[in-house]
Formats: structure tokens, sequence, C-alpha cells
């Protein structure tokens, strides 16, 4: 046995009550989906290093959950003392504790990585056998990790209203005006790109995503941060100031919150702190999104005074606004800024990978990658979320087929983006998948909708042509992408998960389309573009309602070559060559001679009898 | 003001206690779709004939909610006193009485005529500002319905195993199979068709609906029949004896629901109903469908002892076994038992109608339509359940399109069939419209899913053609079919509706295939066929799910001078091509050679480049 977990179980016999098992999510404090290093608590006790997941320890068990995009990487990576749990296969983890641990056990878990949706959820699979949900007084994690990477220690960034678009107060007041909509006179905000959001500013703190660590209170009349004041200089310091946010220690937010609950919560900077114990009439509501608080802070709380309800943050961040656009948009296809340096060596998943990051780096604005590239060389690119490493890395091979799905980070915007190329020559097979794929990612870009639509119904148009051959995928086909935040963004989705009902598409919002097909042990097959969701000018509009329709953003050709021309419809050839011919045009400015050229071919209109 | 709601309002003042609404629902005493002439309550006092719908007067108004297949009906037929509420734009009917009726007020309704879905749903909504919901103790309506007709006196017959292809003891066997599963002692059985599949009965109480009006009762060692006892022949009650089946009096149901809370409840045929008291470990619940069981029913039980959850009836029964699928394909094909007379009249909406009921009466096992034929010339067929009356119909033109949606119960199985035609010269826009239809409903039948996937997924693939064009339909696109039984049946649908996530489609059942577009005004386009669900022989079987496809059973040409062929694809082509030369040689045995010329052109293959 693994001395991590022989360590775990002593601590987990010790601890008061002792514990039958104990949780071990990917989230941090904020329930993110990208954590710091040192919130790796999963990936530490593992081994496994994906993005998602859940390790669960029993006394004598260890098992680890995860979905379609890491059922290889997991198996490749986890030791022989822990099972796979295959999400969407297996059972749920709260059935599977349910099920499987004995009547009254007792299952621990680090309240602040957890959500409180889950620790509900979890309650609820548990009551069936008076079992327990205990939330362990420290992280055993934190206890047993010795090498735990210290905190990050980054500074906060103003993010400028020329990129934001919109001013915090602005913002503010939009939040506070639906806050009395739901009678609510507070919301405690947790997700970190939403405190960004809000309060415009940026960090470093965790790799791929500019964000601070950070939580933030909002109330009718005041305004908190929390975060590492060695982290906020003196200028950033006063433009919280100016805005009338308080900044606090991040560690103030658990105490903040109590007081919080018992209307003791009082601003420096409100001028109407006073007045709050005079006006009865204010209603008594705290709003706390359940997908992002974790159950610590919700614990402080009256349960019967909370108004559990997705954050009101969420969708005003999707809507983007016309300066993220323009940024968006513009940040698909920067000019140089620098000229890359041009160096020659052996052409593998990670070089390859290290150069475009480097062309990217030459791009104005550029702030870092948006996402660990995935740059996967035959059977490789079948593991949806692979990621190179130098020392076992493939090389390039001009007989497979090669993946390279990779976004960058720019102050004006974020990318997301897919291609998948054959450097030789195709199978017949290869050319089959890739045009099923092409079909369906052509199908979604192509849709027109009404408004009210919500992308479970959507996702359906980019699998079809998969399905006729009896291919499929494991992973969702489309994500909201942030401004110069995460590259996964909410609240909406096009999924076959239920989830993916509760938003409606909606003008303005960004979404990648994103199908693939992934054949274990032999190739993987992927196509991404970010599109923006805009109004749609049909020749009617039945039922009033308006409809919708995509814009790409995206500019780069897709492989000719690896498509089976005669399975497109005329439609589709139309879509492919007037695609192609807009990447030309868009991308010219920014290319030399020899690039042009190379462009020029890629880009020749095909027929549909070729 | 009209002396029947006069005659209501005086009711709902001397109501006990005193009545501030009364809500009228569609519904009969098993929350049917099609309800008998006497239990056409909501149309007694809205005038609306529509089959869905209910009616609100409270002291001042008089509403009535329906959905979109009605709203240009309900404008024609409700008089001044009524509003008509959009379902779908406007309020939900409980939202309405919540937000403006008064706080505290009481809202009646005959308990017998509402699902307990339905009023704990009210009830919720009721809650907010103290309103309550009041089970009137008789109908009001039936109060004041002096010409009320009598109640149905048609005989039970049997359905021969021969149709039904599967007994009812091993019917019962399955079901108790399920109460145990379940840890329930009882099912109550509300559902007419449930009553009807379970026992292998039909009946002829409701027009279009071969059933009796019955309820059932089922436990695991007894089974009680409700019905009026003078429809039972001695031969029909030997058929139940012989079963174990106990039959008792109609207005018998809601005492025996009462005893079989208290486990009261023996049959004379069980011989375990001693044995009962001694099996302590035998759990305690009662099993309701909540859709289909009336509140009046379920106020009888402990609430803390019913399973709420759909009818373990209503899957088996959706899924077909082999002798009814082989009737269904047979009834959709059959020959002429007897030569149709031939008269020639004024051709209209009614007498071709009545033709085409001929036509089929004239057909083996021919037992009546399965709904009223919507027969609609030009701006009729607008109106999506269009119904025409002779006095007052249109005659042919043949400058308008003409729409027929027909189906009819044969004994060995139940039909449902739509086509469109224009007998001159349609418009570039009726062509367009029709083409985008057809794209549709080529797209839907078309379709290969995993198992697994529901009809709320499928819907769009049958209206993303017409969304191009910002055009759509206000219905759903697909509902199962019954054997012999109701023409529209559950619990799958293919539809936008959240209810159609709920089971998704598996192999052996039955479901329409039906998009359509309607203007008004002006015409109405539907095509209707009804599919199979069977298992794909797919290529290749990606998640070891396994893959459903659809096959047609319904074989009538399209017209393809109504098609714009230019908008086709080579695919659809030849999907049209290949359905038209099946219709040519399944029909042909059944025509005379003046049928068979026109079957010939109508079905000629038609060329991508026509």
């Amino acid at each position: 046995m693994s001395e991590i977990l022989s360590s775990l179980r002593s601590l987990m016999a010790s601890h008061s009550p002792p514990l039958d098992a104990l949780v071990v999510p990917s989230e941090d404090y904020h329930q993110s989906e990208y954590v710091s290093a040192r919130d790796k608590r999963r990936e530490f006790v593992s081994g496994f290093t994906g993005s998602a997941g859940l390790a669960l320890i029993t006394k004598n068990e260890a098992r680890l959950w995860t979905d379609g995009r890491y059922f290889l990487q997991a198996i490749q990576q986890l030791s022989d003392e822990w099972t796979l749990m295959r999400m969407g296969e297996d059972p749920l983890v709260e059935v599977w504790m349910s099920d499987n641990l004995s009547e009254g056990a007792n299952i621990g878990v680090d309240p602040w990585c957890v959500s409180v949706d889950t620790a509900n959820r979890w309650g609820k699979a548990f009551a069936k056998k008076s079992q327990n949900l205990i939330p362990t007084t420290t992280d055993l994690v934190d206890e047993v990790w010795k090498s735990r990477p210290p905190p990050e220690m980054n500074p906060v960034l103003v993010h400028p209203l020329e990129f934001a678009g919109r001013s915090v107060s602005d913002k503010l007041t939009d939040l506070r005006a639906k806050l009395k909509q739901e009678s609510a006179r507070g919301l405690v905000i947790a997700a970190l790109d939403e405190v960004a959001w809000l309060y415009n500013i940026r960090g470093t703190d965790v790799a791929y995503c500019p964000v601070v660590h950070a939580f933030a209170i909002v109330t009718t009349d005041s305004a908190f941060l929390y975060v590492d004041k060695k982290k906020v200089s003196n200028e950033v310091s006063e433009y919280f100031k100016g805005l009338g946010v308080e900044v606090k220690e991040y560690t103030d937010v658990i105490s903040d919150v109590a007081l919080l609950a018992s209307k003791q919560l009082f601003s420096s900077f409100s001028s109407k702190s006073e007045d709050m114990e005079i006006d009865s009439d204010q209603t008594d509501r705290l709003w706390v999104d359940p997908a992002s608080c974790c159950y610590a802070l919700y614990s402080k709380l009256d349960a019967d005074k909370v108004l559990l309800q997705p954050s009101p943050l969420s969708l005003p961040k999707a809507l983007k606004n016309p300066v993220e656009l323009e940024g968006l948009k513009k940040a698909h296809v920067q000019a140089n800024k620098k000229k890359p340096t041009s160096e020659t060596s052996k052409l593998t998943e990670v070089t390859v990978s290290d150069k475009l990051e480097s062309l990217r780096a030459a791009k104005e604005h550029f702030r870092g990658l948006s996402f660990p590239t995935i740059s996967s060389v035959g059977s490789n690119a079948a593991i949806i979320h692979y990621s190179p490493e130098p020392e076992a890395c493939a090389e390039m091979d001009p007989d497979k087929i090669y993946l390279c799905d990779s976004g960058a980070q720019y102050l004006d915007g974020t990318t997301d983006i897919t291609r998948t190329v054959h450097f030789g020559k195709p199978s017949a097979h290869e050319k089959d998948c890739y045009t099923a794929v092409l079909k369906g990612h052509v199908a979604l870009g192509n849709a027109r909708f009404p408004k009210g639509t919500n992308g479970y119904a959507l996702d359906i148009l980019a699998r079809a042509p998969l399905w006729k051959f009896g291919l499929d995928y494991r992973h969702g086909t489309g994500h909201g992408v942030g401004s110069y935040l995460f590259v996964h963004e909410g609240p909406h989705q096009v999924s076959f998960r239920p989830s993916a009902r509760n938003v409606p598409l909606q003008a303005t919002m960004t979404v990648t389309d994103e199908p693939g097909y992934y054949e274990d042990g032999n190739f993987g097959i992927r196509l991404e573009n970010v599109l923006v969701v805009n109004d749609a000018e049909t020749e009617f509009n039945f039922g009033d309602k308006g409809y919708l329709q995509f814009e790409h953003i995206t500019w780069a050709p897709y492989q000719v070559k690896l498509i089976d021309l005669k399975q497109l419809t005329r439609e589709e050839i139309d879509w492919l060559n007037t695609y192609h011919l807009r990447c030309k045009d868009i991308l010219a400015p920014f290319l030399n001679q020899a690039e042009m050229e190379w462009l020029k071919k890629a880009t020749e209109p095909v027929s549909v009898l070729a």
C-alpha cells in the first residue's frame, strides 16, 4: 500500500468521529475546474492528472471517478491500488457509497472543497442507510502532503475598461437590481471568474486562468473582496477604495459570512449602514449559488434564509458586451508584435506544441495559454485531454493523424481551437470519420433556431452524422468562452448533459463547436471553432420569438485531404468554400509570402463533383 | 351573461365553502385525452370543442387555456364572455390563479377530474397567497347541465390473444414482479387504455378509443375490475372468473381504494388473502401514477405510504410484442373485405372525409376511426386540429392546399397518417414550406441514435429545416400509437416539451413522425407516418450502447409537385425514391388498374437534377 493511502487511512481512523471513507474532490475552495498546484489534492492522492475527477478512499479500497474524456488517461496513470469508475457507465459516486458503505458509515470531506449542491445531493443519498457526511475540521490530504507547494503570491491586476467594456459600478448597479428583484439582501461570490469579472480584476494565481484567489460579498449597500492583502499594491488598493469596495484578508471570509448572516457585517465605505436596522421592510434572504459556493461558507448561514439559485453574475458574464466581442474577434486574428524565433529541432508532440506557443507569445496582448495544449499523434489523439510530456512524447509521424487543441489568454480575449490533420495519406476509414465529424461541426455551426432553444436540444445536430455509422464521442459539444477569463465558461453549454437545458443560448454569448471521434489505440479527431450567438435575419419570424444563428470567429482551414467530398451535401460544400475564402481574406494581412502560398493552397475551392 | 355561467356562479356562491373560482378541466375520471359526450364538461361550459384545454370561471371572468394546436379554433368558438389564454405564451393557469385571485381565495375543482400531479402543482402555487384548492363534493357543471347525455352502456369485449399477443396472466406476472421490485403491495389503475391492455379487453364507451369506462386494482395476490356490471355479459364474466379477476361495480372503486389503504381489501379469488396479515415483511406502499390517477382516489390513501411514480404498465404497453407489430403493419396496408360504394357528390371537406371513412370501413377488422378526420382546405388547414362540419365546411379547391389527417381502429392495430396535397399549381412559397416540412420528416425518419436517446433530443431534427427560414410549428413531432388502443399513447414522445425527456425511445415502440407548418389565414402543411423503433445494424457500435433506427410502416406517396427538388440533398432524393418504390410494391396487390396507374405516376423516381 502506498504511503499516502496508509497515512490517510490512519488520519481517517483517528478523526473524531472516525471516518469509514474520505472523499477527495478535484475542486479548490472556489469549486474551480482548473486549480493551482497546491490545490491538486485529488491528483496528489491518486496520481491521476486529469482536470475532472473524484477520489474515494475507504478502509480497504481506493476508487477514482472521472468522465469519458479521461478514461484512457486514468487507466494509464492509476496504480493497482485504484479502481477506475467510469462516469456515465458506472454508478454515481453517491449511489456507490450509499450501496457499498455500511449502515451508519461516516464519510468525510473537506467542506471547503465541496459545493452546496454536491453536499446536499450526497446527504440525500446517504439518508437511506443513515450514513453521515462529515465535514472534516482540517483537510486530511493537506496533513499528509509534506511537499505541498506554498500559496501563490501574485499581484492583483486591474483589467482596464478598454478591455472589460463595462465599469464595476455599472456591474454593481445591475447586480443590486437583481438582488432587489429576488428580495435578497446580499450575495456570497465564490467563483473565481465571477469575482474577477465583477471587480474588473485579473491575476495569475491559477495556471491558464487569469484570476486571483478571492471571495466577494456584495450587499445592497456594501461590497467586499477577500484576498491575501500582500497581493494588493497601493495602487490597486486605491482602485478598490475608489470603487467603494472594502478589501479584507482571504481568511476573513468565513467569519464575515457569519456576520452577514446575523446582519452584523458593515463596510466602512457604506453610507447607509446605520439605516439598515431601521428598514424593516428589507427582506432577509442571502443569495448563494449552490454550484460554486462551498459547504463550509454555506454552513454559516441560516438555511431557511438562503436563496439557493444560480449566481446572478453568471449570465451577465456570458453575455458579452460590444468591447468584449470586438476584442475576442481580434484575439482570434491578431498580428504578431515581434518576429517569432525560427529554430529547427526534432518534431515531437512537445516541440510542435512549444513552437505554437512561441508563435502565440509573439502576438499582441499575449498573457499565456488558456489550457495545456493538446498536441497528440496517432493513438495519443484518442486520449481526449492528452497532455504530452517532453521525455515521453511521440514524434510527428506522416502516417498518423495529428490533433492539436490549443488556446491562449490575450488581454482582449480568450481563444480555443482544434484542428486535426494528416501529413501523409489518410485511410478511407480516417476520412469517413473526419467527414462525419466535419458534417456535425458544420450542422451545428450553421444552425438557426428560435430564441429559447437550449444547448441540450442543439447537441444532436453535431452527433447525428456520426450516429449514422454507430459512432459518437464522450464529451459535450460546446462550452462558453470567457473574455480574458476561463476558457470553459457557463452557464450555457451544448451537451447531452441535463445541465445543458438550464439556460437557453442567447445573442452575444460565445460557445465552442467541437464534435469529435476517438478510436482507442488508433487515432482521435476533433474540430473546434469558437462561435458567437447572433440574431438571425430569417425570412420569416414564426411565433414572433426571434431566431438566432452562429458567427464563426475562428479562422483556420480544414484539411481537405481528410474530407470525403462525396459525402458532403452541396450546402456543406458551399459553406466550406465560403469559410475558406474568408480564412484567406482575414488572415492574408498577417502572413508572409510563403505562409500565403500555403494558405492559398489550403483554401482552394472544392467542387461538388470532386 | 350566459345562463351556464350565471348558474355556475350561483352554485359557486352557495357552495360550502363559497368558491372564488371554479376550474373545469377537459379530463374525465380517468384523465383521458378523448372523453365521452357526457364527460365534455369543459366544452359544455365554454363552447370550445378542442381536445385539450381548461376553463376557469371566477366571479367576474371566464378564461380558457389551450395549446398552440387550438388557438385559432378557440378564437372562433369562444364567446365574448371568454378570454383565450395561450399556453406557452400566457402564464400557466396556476400562476395566473395565484397572481390574480385574492389572498386566501377558494378555488374549486371536481376531484375526480384532476390528476394528483395537477392538484399537487396547483396546491404549491396556491400556498404563496394562502389560497385553497377545494375538492367540490359534487361536480357543479353536472348540476347545471340539464341535457347531459346518459352513461354509455356498451358491452365489454374480450380482445383475443391472436391480436393481443400476450396473455393476461403473463401481464399480471410481469406487473407483480415490478410491484415486488418497488416494494409496493398494490397498484391503482385509472388510465382507460392501461385497464384495457392489462385485461385484454376493449369497448366502445369513448368515441375513437376502443376502451371501457373502468378502473382496476392489482395487488400481489388479487386483481379487480371496476365497471358497470350491466356491460359485462355472462360469457365475459366467465372470462374474468377464469383469470381470477374480480369484477365489481364502477362506483365501488372509491370505497375499495379506502379498504386497500387499510389492508382490508380481499378478493374472493385470492388464495393467499389470509396470509397477508402474517407476512410482516410485506411492505406497505401503494403505487399510484400521479398523471392518470385522480385526486379523489388518491385522497383515500395515506400519502406517506404512496409510491407516486409513472405506471408500471405504461412502458410494457408501449413496447409492442411481435403479434402486435405484425398486426400494426397489416393494419396499415389491409385488403378491402368488401367493395366500397362509389357515389358522386359535391366534393367538400366533409364528403371527401366521409368517402375516406367508407374506404376504411370496407377493410378487414375495421372498428371505427381513431380520431375525428382532419379534412381541411386552404386556410382551414392552418387550424391544426380542424374538424369540418357538414353545414359549414369548405369545398375542395384546386387553387388551395388540402390537408388530410386520418386514422382508424382495426382489430389488429391503430393507424394515423397525414398527407398534404395541391390539386392545382402550388406557389413557390407553398413549395418552400412543403419542402422544409418534408426535409424535417425525412431527417427524423432516417435518424440513427444510440440507445438512451429521448424524443426531446430527436425533436430538433424535424424542426431544423424549418428554423432555417424562421418557421416552426406549435405542436410536438411524434406520439406513440396504441395497438387497437389510443391513437395518442405514451410514455415516450418526440417533442420540445420537457416530458419528452422522461423515457428514451426503445426498440418495438411505435411513434409518429409529423412535422408541419401552419400559416394563419393561408394554408397548413403536415406530413405524418407511423414509425417503429428497431435495432440498427450500424457499421460500428461506439460505447457498446447499441443503436436504434426507425422503420416506416405507413405507405402513401408524397406529392412530388409540392417538392422543390433543388432543395433536397442526394440522400433525401434517394430516400424519397426508395420509399416511393416500396409504396408501389406494397400497395400494388390491393389496387385496381386505374388506381395502379395513378400510383405508378405518383411514385415515379425523381432525379437530383430535375
